[in-house]
């Protein structure tokens, strides 16, 4: 097994955002951009991480570290060039490896299997690989210019002949390089051009003049779009919503709607899983086997087991957890919840930090007041327990099996098993008083029209 | 007028489903494929509907017999091909029908005049019509080959000459037969093939052979689409849902958003009806000239009269009936409810299992608590009346014209006419109390915080 | 500066919408196509616009003059033609302009910057501008005979030479014209034809044969698409809210699925907004830099400032203000509301009519009860008050800064300045009545079940 070291170039300003946000901390399926380059590179096998960043990026030091403890980050001081950026990280080139991968930072839809295939030309001795792709309009891209199989140079625009423009083939940045010769390489590339910039591109030129052969790889053109604008950003979501939606169906997955559904890129779903339109998931979302996803949900952080009937117009929020056949209606939200199996909560209602035992019905507009102003407290209703309409329990508070919970009741104590409690005050009727407040109404109107 | 016989074809496994559904159990517009496929068959005047059905299948011939009760249904025991299949109905064939149609359960979207036009050819002395349609990639579909008007023979893709794998018009699978000779024909197709399957095409040959004519007739690709997979069953649905809305459009519905709008096969909408962006019809409902769809609404079941607002945010479930001008606004949820004109139901409420009179304003927050945790019960609400927010009305319970509710109470028993009602406790103030408490707070926090 | 004229055309029937509303009364991103047209006018510096429209159409009059005051408004009593429409606001054209330009009032779509370029050769000398498009398909329409850089004539379809027929430029309509020579010209055209019309288009022949040359402005075929249908009104918002979308994103707002997000045709946004998917938009709203906007939220007549957080489902209505940082959560309705810097209103909620100070928490299932069945009244909250869930805040009445309401409480009386109130019926525990009550119930279903 070849050793690979990924350095990730993330240090661009991505002014074209017109955002405070770096560029890479913005988000596609839920995820940031720089996140799905970290997962892409772990799962292609990455002995070592390294990215770099610019300063400032403090964010995105975090984020990295967040999703990959034991990522190295370097920081580009000056932003002099794609060579320069990567020789940030030569104290990660150095500690050696057989591979090493460029990546970037704002090309976030690359996949593990693209990145194996520009590693391969390595292990058969190439000094180098690029990654190379057919844009409908390869104005304004480098080509790549090829001898049979063999990669010859990389040539940009501007110095590229009439008979070179013509070439479909262009440069999508992404690059293998043999670590042996990398550092080498890398530290002999000069700055002798217009902008005075250090270009990775010039890699191509140094490896063959070393007597290796430089590869190409072919690419998607959807595959190694770079995000530079929020247009091109949501362009990056559609083709990762697009991904994300063929394969929930080729699972197993009824999506009646698919355009009208929001994956993250974490979402895993089981077979007979039937979702309607308008759905969105957040991250961190699991359902099992047969649950329905009725329209309008809203999901997050939520695990839902086999069989399980959630909305329409339902929201789960993170550590929402609903085992076997609980059913959740329109207009409740969930949150920081264990439902045991059976558990019905269909209209109006608000359960949070709370456990609620298997069976138990929780009626329409019943909320748990788990926030007290000052600080938040838990919830804990039992087995098989009813929960009258607009019930308002106000944690802590506990509520044993079995128990009968009037309607309107406010539950500031614990309720036995068994037990019923209310709480609430005697209805009187008044005969005649809605009339005689009507009547009254409109002779003061009356008096006041004529003045 | 010629009596017609079409037998349906739903054996299928549908393993490239991954469901434990049987195929032509999934649905689209929210009706069955099967059941699209009764549909047309009886929009296009069968005299006899026979399903041939998968050993298994219990589901498949409950959904049949609930759709139409007088439908023969038929176990094909073993899988051996279509011809199998179709005879597999021998005793309908039997019954002596002029015209015999093949259907296929997983293709929903043929129309009814499509099933007309395939089987005129037969009542001008045709034996036999094929439909055929022109995909955009006609490779792996059987060729059909004609002469003229005639078709001369369904070539499949393995047995076609490169001369005739250029012939763009492809074998949709439905076919007409002329109810005379149907049965001798499909008795005498052989299985002496590869497969050993008995096969429908094979039809055409023998028709030829007893010197009778066979017909070709063209439907458009979309129509006969087979659904083999989900991604193929939301294509139906995108298919389905663009006729339903240009449909709606051209009834005089205005579609603020056509692509955002869900309908069931059976939607009805009058004129000047406007429909918001992202509405979801289930099965069941109609909306009369003038009502308008909010955006985010999700109705079924439900029937809306003239000059309707609904939503945003609303749901309207079975058996809500709204008479002329009511307006049901966010956060509110109808269900088996009659609505008498210009009631008002404008936030956060749940009105089930309930009848209200004309010109009532229901406050927000309102709930019939129509289930005790034993049974379900009825509210019933005179006209002019007000309940005020968040009143609870538990059922079985009546308010009678005209009675005003007080804002907060729990009705448990009836409400004269006229009469006002209220249950609550009376408000206490404790002056700088609250203060007090979050001084106390503090002071433990700071206890705590300095060990 | 030339003093420009406008005259919109909007007295069509406008039958194929089928539709008791006037045709132009119709909206597209919210707004009435009419009032597009005018919003267009004035942007390109109209002096004064006058507006054509049919006899009973008193709601595009009652429309115009809400948009702009100060338009003129004349009635085509019959309907003999564009020439004769014209010379409807023939009262307008007398009052000496010097560039008359004729729009239409079923042409939502053209910007000011297109009207600018049609306007433009009249200051060079032209007598009469044209404006021309390329369908994708031009049959039907009149083509634009041109020679050089001038418009020779418009030859309708049916009077069209073979040759003429392959001309791809068509006229859109739009005309701007030499106020010196305008009445004059429009008062010469006869109505000699197969349906006695008075044609707009023959005016370039008029011109031309005073010695004036006639020029031809190119726009794009989507800008010009008149609506004459509803299927025809929706491709209209498509297009205008790719217009919207595309502005969003340019001028910094991150739109997660750009195609689930509607605008009105003056929502402003300010730099980093994110909008989730599934948001609409009517008019009157601003969102300054930093909103959040989540899914599935509607938002109207709203000023949002910085850094607020709004949403899932929550619905925004006219006169809701929000300061820094507000946190609005799901299934929240606000209405009419100054909400202070820092107020939190979480989860099911209604407050409208209504004042809230800084750093105020508002509890879950809390309504401000503005209505009594009579009028509307006000709530006023000061600031850093907790109010607890299920609050029910009758209005008028007051709660006073650090002010905390008890969970349940229905608040008639103001309630002073850090004061706590509370105003909800004692906790009963029946220990083990639940129990008995289900006894009971299997007995009596027992018994009926054993008759």
């Amino acid at each position: 097994m070849r050793r690979l070291l990924v350095i990730v170039l993330a240090a661009g300003e991505g002014t074209r955002m017109k955002s405070a946000l770096p560029k890479v901390m913005h988000k596609v399926a839920g995820r940031s951009m720089v996140g799905h380059v970290l997962e892409t590179a772990r799962a292609a096998g990455a002995a070592e991480i390294a990215v770099v960043i610019g300063p400032d990026h403090g964010q995105v030091e975090a984020e990295v570290h967040r999703l990959v403890p034991a990522a190295s980050v370097f920081v580009q001081r000056e932003r002099l060039g794609t060579a320069h950026a990567v020789l940030a990280a030569a104290a990660a080139l150095e500690r050696g490896y057989d591979d090493i991968l460029v990546m970037y930072g704002d090309t976030p839809l690359v996949r593990p299997q693209t990145l194996e295939a520009l590693r391969a030309p390595l292990a058969e001795g190439a000094g180098l690989a690029v990654l190379g792709f057919r844009p409908a309009d390869p104005t304004g891209y480098g080509r790549l210019i090829t001898w049979g199989e063999d990669l010859v140079a990389i040539r940009e625009e501007k110095d590229a002949s009439e008979a070179e423009k013509t070439i479909g083939l262009c440069n999508a940045g992404l690059m293998a390089l043999d670590g042996a010769l990398a550092l080498e390489v890398l530290s002999g590339i000069g700055n002798a051009n217009a902008k005075g910039e250090y270009y990775l591109t010039d890699a191509v030129e140094a490896v063959i003049a070393r007597g290796r052969t430089a590869a190409v790889c072919v690419a998607e053109a959807g595959e190694v779009a770079g995000v530079n604008t929020r247009a091109q950003l949501a362009e990056a979501e559609a083709v990762q919503q697009l991904r994300l939606r063929r394969a929930a169906m080729e699972g197993g997955a009824t999506l009646v709607a698919p355009e009208t559904v929001f994956f993250s890129a974490d979402t895993r779903l089981g077979r007979d899983v039937v979702i309607e339109p308008n759905v969105v998931f957040g991250p961190g979302v699991t359902v099992a086997d047969g649950g329905v996803i009725r329209a309008f949900s809203h999901i997050e952080g939520a695990t839902l087991a086999g069989g399980v009937s959630v909305g329409p117009f339902a929201r789960l929020r993170p550590g929402a957890r609903l085992e076997e056949g609980v059913h959740i209606g329109n207009f409740v939200e969930i949150k920081n919840a264990d439902l045991a199996p059976g558990v019905k909560i269909n209209h109006l209602s608000y359960v949070g930090d709370s456990t609620v035992g298997e069976g138990t019905n929780i009626g329409a507009g019943s909320i748990t007041c788990n926030y007290d102003g000052f600080s938040k407290h838990r919830t804990t209703i039992g087995a098989n327990a009813f929960i009258g309409t607009n019930s308002l329990m106000v944690a802590p508070v506990t509520i044993g099996d079995g128990a009968y919970i009037g309607t309107g009741s406010v539950i500031t104590d614990d309720v036995p098993a068994d037990a019923l409690a209310i709480g609430r005050a005697r209805q009187v009727n008044k005969p005649g008083l809605a009339a005689r407040l009507r009547e009254r109404l409109q002779a003061i109107r009356k008096a006041a029209a004529e003045g």
